[in-house]
């Protein structure tokens, strides 16, 4: 998987887990609900500092968010 | 930690671990000399595209680049 196909994933699964819709999540960490929008469907690589802050608006690491599901679901 | 702090501890650690230079580094990467040695000192939010390029480079995970080191010495 690609580094932007994990991100994007993670931060789906991550977010509907937490029960935020992509505007609550957008709010949360202060970021437009079209940039998450666009993030999910992969039309950008987000730089650290918006990774950590969508970290922060899901209370998870922002290690969590890059983290291969594949390696995850073979462990 | 801030989470480039955390990104800049991780490099550098990780790339000594690897006993590269950040000329090797660069070369395995892609990247250049000066932009390794501009995220080890925190100037740049670097992309996850970069942060993937950088993995690969290491032979790491790209979530190892933003684990937080504080995080790993309290377990």
């Amino acid at each position: 998987m690609e580094i932007r196909e994990i991100f994007a994933h993670n931060l789906r699964a991550l977010r509907k887990t937490k029960g935020l819709s992509q505007e609550e999540l957008a709010h949360e960490a202060g970021l437009d609900r079209t940039y998450i929008s666009s993030l999910e469907r992969q039309i950008y690589g987000a730089s650290i500092d918006v990774v950590d802050r969508i970290a922060k608006g899901l209370a998870v690491e922002a290690a969590d968010l890059l983290r291969c599901p594949e390696a995850e679901a073979t462990k």
